[in-house]
């Protein structure tokens, strides 16, 4: 059969890290690979609760079609926590989408043009970079330090490159490193898109899971011109197998979301909008929330602390506030894949994720995110025993 | 603020049809204009039975994350039953997705580019517009008979264009019209498919709800070259509301549709899957489909009839063996909008949806769609009454 695919099906290919975490999902492996919540925090008896009052109430309703923007209750409810976090709120100014994933494939769909630009961090969430890809843009990347992305980088960036339509961020609790966005930085970001005239994907998943430190207010908080596309997720406050997210943004380009959104997948499941819409009406959402942070605080604080303990000195990580992730970087000689293919797996059954594969552009490969969430604190101190005393021997002879 | 959409949402614009039939949905009119399936048939006593079970035996695995593909399990259960219907399928032939919108979405996006042509029946079904479009797609139409679309026709459209890269097909109970392809045109579709080098989307969601006459093979059943995309739903023979529709194709089309699923939403959601499948363990589906095909063919009986002594003789009509529509054909002079706008809606509180916008090119003004799967005996005797005299009033004294 003759080549027939369309030119963006040239951006689509396999990922190297999607093969490498399909090795790490074997039984036999500790994966700190995934970006899975904590499974034993899924709150299945009160579903079950749940469900039974939206079949007897709203049974037929929540079996059949509803609208593309998803059910009213459910968008009402999201606007008030919206609202709570910061950011002024209608249920007009919500879209219901198939999880924060979506959101980035229907924002790319509405703003890139073959060879237009989206700037991102460095390194930088690879679900998107897979979302943006089939769009064809090109991509800069700017550094971060400890407050998130670089300000002078991203001006330099937007003042060298015509044609920058998207900047794409993931503020809280970064993925992959963790990382999040100070204040200011906020408030920089906003003034040099204003300058500009580009539009923020703020994707904010994790906001929700902060354990330490100081909440800070979204960037469309702080955003006048309505520059600011807001990503939200019931993915790692309620359950991912929903596929509940959604976008929040002013009127113009929310419309036309809607409309891609219908073109799409017509909608987002109505009965899992109405189990979500009935959880947080039978149930409290935020103690629920602070379960979770309260146990992500402690896996974390296992995590860091066996690092601490077992890991060569000269191993760096950061050491996240918040979210499900951290991020660790090895000495300049040793290379993540390799360590990982050839010693992690193979000698210690664990696995991580491999960092290069986070980059845009000008990979590093010495990094690797490592997940704290999905593992049982026993499989947390066996696998990261097991990995800092291997890296510690192939330190000492050479890898 | 500056434009900067993208160059495809010059091709994304709301559907009149959309609009009218947001009119047609006030709580005062009797709207034959959805495509809702009978929510009296809606499994709900049994779906809190399976709900009870998908908790108790998987909860964390179904509100967890799962596979791109679907889940094992179901696609195990849709294989077996395209193989019952005449198509050779193992699980892995098969991805599950949101909805066969999104396989239309997802298949649009791994074939066109912008330019390339999509060769439709005329009319064909709106929806797939909807999602063609984003793509900037050229269309052709090809005029149907009580056959299906016209091979003559299909075959001088091959011979005339050059770029053509997907025929889109509705085969069993068409959306709009309700006709059914021919054996011998499913054939000879192939023939010319092969011949031509073009790839046909089958897309099939009434397939199972016929309630009179003999099934027909589906196309992919004659498929020798890996050329047919089936498209199959969850939709009409379960509930919308799960959004759940699946793609079968050769593997090298279907890894591709797999990694733009990826790209697109990252899974549809692990619980509904694992719900259609519970429903499939616990319930005989089939028994179920035959409740559906035994109302639907009870509601179109009386619906005709009603047409044949209520409606002028010269009013058109389809008389489908199965699925939710049929296709209305006034007299020249009668244009389809107007009457519905001016009359229908406002006289007789009654709604339909107008053809015009199911055509891609060179649109007939005067028919209409009538849905009689979601309306209940009651409305249809009151609202087909009430149209046909209200029609029969104005064709006597000129509209």
């Amino acid at each position: 059969m003759k080549e027939i695919f369309s030119k963006r099906m040239k951006y689509v290919q396999p990922s190297a890290i999607r093969e490498l975490l399909a090795m790490g999902a074997r039984e036999d492996i500790i994966s700190f690979g995934g970006g899975y919540p904590a499974p034993e925090l899924f709150p299945v008896e009160a579903m079950k609760v749940v469900f039974e009052d939206v079949m007897d109430r709203v049974g037929t309703k929540a079996l059949q079609y509803s609208l593309t923007e998803g059910i009213p209750e459910l968008r009402e409810k999201i606007a008030a926590r919206m609202a709570k976090s910061g950011v002024p709120c209608e249920s007009d100014d919500v879209i219901v989408v198939q999880g924060g994933q979506q959101g980035l494939d229907l924002i790319a769909k509405l703003y890139i043009n073959p060879g237009d630009v989206i700037i991102t961090e460095q390194p930088t969430f690879l679900g998107a970079l897979i979302a943006f890809n089939p769009y064809e843009p090109q991509y800069k990347s700017i550094p971060m330090d400890e407050e998130g992305m670089r300000m002078d980088a991203l001006e330099e960036a937007l003042k060298e490159t015509p044609n920058v339509k998207l900047i794409y961020t993931v503020p809280d609790f970064h993925n992959p490193t963790g990382i999040t966005m100070s204040l200011e930085r906020r408030k920089a970001l906003i003034a040099l898109a204003n300058q500009y005239g580009v539009v923020v994907i703020e994707d904010t998943p994790y906001r929700e899971i902060r354990y330490e430190g100081t909440p800070i207010p979204p960037i469309k908080h702080f955003d006048t011109e309505g520059r600011v596309i807001y990503l939200g997720s019931f993915s790692k406050i309620l359950a991912p197998g929903m596929r509940l997210g959604w976008v929040s943004a002013e009127q113009t380009i929310l419309q036309k979301i809607g409309l891609l959104k219908l073109a799409a997948d017509t909608q987002s499941s109505t009965l899992n909008m109405y189990l979500a819409e009935g959880y947080m009406r039978l149930y409290d959402l935020d103690a629920h929330i602070e379960d979770i942070r309260t146990l992500y605080k402690k896996k974390k604080d296992l995590m860091v602390s066996i690092i601490q303990s077992e890991f060569p000195a000269s191993v760096k990580y950061t050491n996240p506030e918040g979210g499900l992730f951290l991020w660790m970087t090895f000495p300049e000689e040793i290379r993540a894949e390799a360590f990982l293919k050839d010693h992690l797996i193979p000698k210690a059954k664990v696995a991580y994720v491999v960092g290069d594969g986070f980059y845009p552009l000008s990979p590093e490969y010495n990094h690797c995110r490592i997940n704290y969430s999905g593992a049982s604190e026993e499989q947390i101190i066996k696998g990261m025993t097991a990995f800092g005393h291997l890296l510690k021997e192939q330190m000492k002879y050479g890898v």
